[in-house]
């Protein structure tokens, strides 16, 4: 059986697995996979095709120190070429915008080759829903990169809502702040410049890119599924077409009530997500800009300032997420690590025939990930309508 | 010309004025406004009918070390004795529940005492209303009291808006959170009971108790009306029939988008009174229980810490507020006296026939009392009617 | 038996105190001593000598609402005059210079009135002990005024010392930082300029301000004697020719090693008293800028942060000196209230020929002010004869 | 010329480079070194002499995924073999006790492959001379890790103080606080049962341990040299034949005074190594638990929340070792990729025969190590002395 990794980070297999990348050659989001991956040491980076643009795709490739016989022009010939490789990738990071995941996906899917998706999924339920059937009819691996729920301490707060420590959960609130919107789009900043444009982030930008964490981490911590909603879209930086700013309105599970905001034109505003999450016998509060601490406020007595750390009374699964000492800090490649982490976990299991623990990952499944598009397509449903009540 | 007062907290006029209670003996409301009275340096607190109960208000004079003579066993005759005497009280504090606020500042206004009620003035739209008609046509002093807005920091907050330091204001964000309403009412906990009584609190417990502070506050720091409301309300904490939880959409002047959250069900928040300000220019964020600081957060500039404290280029109406130096922290009690001392100042002025320099205070208007009811009142119609949008 | 007061601030006899100043007109200390007073509900604030000059004494004694007939134009009219009432003071506070502190307190002395003198006690260890031996020979009652042991969570912080919450202690640390020594001196900043001047202040400017406190605050949360220390003064602000900083490194009772380290030559500090304290079974940390929270680790366990607020676990001693719920900030007027309230407790036990619980107070003996010059001048002979250590 | 990286890490010659690890292969020392190497994609891993055990060596080689024939069982044979290979280590990690570093390094060099040393250099100032003066004579390249220098945020407060933004140096204080050592030695603990041990520390644990850092970031930032020292150490903790706690007074270049002052008895401390840095104009605050904020305070004027990011006004040393965006932390594993990216851009240049622009960076050269090496040693000399002032 997989047992998972320890303090060091060693490989699960008697080698490190072998990952290409669609896209991600410049820009934030090819970074952090790529660190996360590196820093796992789970992972060798062989193969890519960086770009949409044959040069820059060929630049890129030798700039990550790949082999120039898997520097790919095309994902297509990625796939095609990593497949017949005796010593093809394990898994494809696909890093691109919203609108090109589906093709991409479909074609890895076609070669058999597991697949690590940035998040939303796609940008229509429809989509989402036919990747998850054809993930799920020919067992294929596709996972989402929701990294936040990799911290240690967002681990912790999931299992002490689960323990009962919080008692019935009363009330939540997320709230994901940041201020990039707030200056018109820069096309100089790579991987900015398509979340204005309609046609490539669909019905929605600020939710489909910041309120998709939002909501998945809300569902990972507390284990409460949104049954309604009701959204606002607003735009409050610099003109677009686009939403840069929402309210949503939860009804949850047992209705719990609960608020979602997401802004990206808030100046001074990072990438605040802080979550909150009241229940009958305490509060816990998490923010991953200050990710160390998870605050725990047990009713009516001091509030306990829980920091990540080994041999300190953390869950298990907190524990084994934990590389650092208490006060030698972890932060985002650290979670990027353990999302890597969990993903080779996985899929060393997949190859080497052997059973992962129940209960062991949290790495999303193909149907998390289409409920991360029907979450961004209800917001723009209601707020289309009104701001009416909808079902999710 | 009434100047207002130094760094030494000194009588405007040649003596203190005189203050007189109606409620108060107990409970929370009446130690604030009484600390505040008092360190204000304004006042000597001389009358009282500090309860409805004639021996509790007898024991509780007697504990203020008021004349036995000017503790009456009710306002009316607290009234009545305290305008014929010569050395009658120069106001009255009104300390009581809600639903008594009317008819006791009607009896004072009719023997000319001038009124510091707390907030919310009324219950009901009608009745604030009604206290409005009679002070504009009498000429008679009547404030509430919104303490928070007599912080030196929420006043430096304020100016900086006015001063375009934030460019056009985009976004809002107030929330208030407290954690009292987990438990069941307690009925020995004074000034608490009768918040979880319909007949009492009228048709909003939590918005009427603390949405109006937060709601004051907006309107205070922003300059902005807010033109349109939608309200959800929910018992998040112990059962009961009014609602300790409300959350609320805005849309203010100038199509501003923002939220308006209540809770008195959340463990671990006692008094989260924080207000959230974006423009195009900057940010600016204030929180009552750490209110030394306001955090102003210039767009892709350093955050800026601005601490309360004199020399330091606060504006001049933050300055008038300030008593202790910078990390000498003032706090509730001493924001408390600020709004005593700017009441004295006012009603120093009407005694001496003195004009008070435009817009040098911040005591609120009658007409403001009024739109805290009919904001709280607003609330409850867009909550009745299934959270729809209505008009303020 | 008196008791002591209750959340209410209400006299502990059928009246208020009666309290005239020596000194303090202008400047801070005064201001403080006076919002204490006020705030505390236990004081009339009744006659004075505000002043050397006698215009500025009749000018603060008008300022002050003070009656004419008890605005005096020395301390030795004072002393004379309010001996000779039937309706005299109950207590004077001397808020002058150090090096006048002897000849008033004297001087009030020999009029029986009780003393409440701001620290240090006196410029030099001959007058300390001079004035605790005509106080304990004639039975006189003298108290020095530091605030800080009276903000709850410094009281809270001593008991769970003595608890034994931290197991035996192992290791003190207090700093009290400041900036204001940066500048040169301004005569103009009332209260600040006597202090760069030796003949004033006596042989120490840093240590006698603020390292007093420091020390004091030391002894009253940990309980421990500092047996021998070891000094170094310099300037890092403006050239003067008194220090403005000094380390000074202890050895307490039973071995325990400590720093205490005093500046008011770091910008960006203005008030920065911090103590932590760690023994073999936790930490406290406590820091008078932010004194509403104590915290507390718990050797191999989460931080708790205390927070002050009534019905939270906190000891006996500390609820006594709460009067707001957790979350509306008490903070050093509170603290100034509390000292003025437990001064009036002793002394109204005096007047009323009551007792006083025995350890229910924490105002300073006059053996403790003398305790507090001897630090003064042990830190000086350190420093002068170049740092060696020397038994206090 | 080798310019170094951008905000992806790519490596600076077409290759990645080839590092050896001696020691590390448990405790959290190599996971360090591993995970900084690997997250800055500067580096492969090949080749071990992971422990002094053989078979320990050997299970640690196939746990890292080294090649079996590069798992060496003495770091002897694999200088020797490495430096046959003609794909052989660029560079060797040495993450041994102190005392065997000097043996270890001196084969590596003789086998002409570049060093990289945990600090502290060597337990004698005799043996640092000698290794300095090989390296020195032969043109070898050694360098000593102290990691918290390349944080982004260290790198601009010494371009603030170079830069004259604090005015002239008046004071500094810098405190690393830790509580490891409450608790007795346990055995089990790789890495820290032969810190209690003299023979294997040499004169000192605390200092040699965490004060080397210490020393080094005072100076790093400040570019001031220590002068002279006066030292006092104390056994705070469980009981130990060696410090766990010094104090030490600095008297820095111009006469500045400080405070350096490191415990591993502090329950609740973890990595609490903080520096302020006071003059004449400002100050400035780093705080290795919080690494993200340089907190600057311009004397009269708001404090600066100065946060790493991209385009946000810091210097341009600082900015080159920023990789991922403002709100998105960075922490200590990103720190040793910033190490080990210089590291590399270095050996990069020997190799290629290119020049490093001047200045550019901040990896230690021998004569830092050895300083630290003098600066241990003259807090022995001082504390066995005494406390006396030695010069360093």
């Amino acid at each position: 059986m997989i047992e998972g990794y320890k303090s060091h980070r060693e490989p699960v297999l008697d080698r490190r697995l072998r990952l290409g990348f669609v896209g991600g050659g410049r820009g934030l989001v090819g970074h952090w996979h790529a660190a996360g991956a590196r820093l796992s040491n789970q992972w060798d980076i062989v193969a890519g095709a960086m770009s949409s643009d044959p040069e820059v795709a060929k630049t890129t490739g030798r700039a990550w120190s790949l082999d120039p016989d898997r520097t790919y022009g095309s994902y297509a010939e990625m796939a095609a070429g990593e497949a017949a490789r005796a010593d093809g990738i394990d898994a494809v990071a696909i890093c691109t915008p919203n609108d090109t995941h589906f093709d991409i996906a479909k074609t890895f899917m076609q070669h058999g080759i597991p697949i690590i998706l940035d998040k939303p999924m796609t940008n229509t339920i429809e989509d989402a829903d036919k990747l998850v059937e054809q993930a799920r009819s020919g067992d294929h691996f596709l996972t989402l990169t929701y990294p936040f729920a990799f911290h240690a301490m967002a681990r912790q707060a999931r299992h002490m809502v689960q323990n009962g420590d919080l008692g019935r959960i009363r009330q939540v609130n997320v709230e994901y702040l940041q201020d990039w919107a707030v200056d018109p789009p820069d096309p100089d900043i790579q991987g900015r410049a398509w979340r204005n444009i309609p046609e490539r982030v669909g019905r929605s930008s600020a939710v489909a890119d910041i309120g998709t964490h939002a909501y998945h981490l809300l569902k990972f911590i507390t284990g409460l599924e949104t049954k309604e909603l009701r959204a606002d879209f607003h735009v409050c930086g610099a003109p677009k077409e686009v939403e840069d700013t929402a309210y949503v309105n939860l009804r949850m599970e047992g209705g719990v009530p609960g608020l979602l905001w997401v802004t990206q034109a808030a100046p001074g505003q990072y990438c605040g997500l802080r979550i909150r999450v009241w229940g009958e016998a305490g509060g816990l509060s998490w923010d991953q800009e200050a990710p160390e601490a998870l605050i725990h406020a047990p009713l009516h007595e001091p509030e306990r300032h829980i920091l990540r750390g080994q041999g300190t009374g953390l869950c298990t699964e907190a524990e084994r997420l934990v590389h650092l000492p208490r006060g030698h800090p972890e932060a985002l490649s650290d979670a990027w690590a353990n999302l890597y982490s969990e993903i080779a976990i996985a899929i060393a299991a997949k190859i080497s025939g052997q059973p992962v623990p129940p209960d062991f990952l949290a790495i999303p499944t193909p149907e998390m990930g289409a409920q991360g598009v029907r979450f961004v397509n209800a917001c723009a449903d209601s707020h289309e309508a009104g701001g009416v009540w909808v079902t999710l």
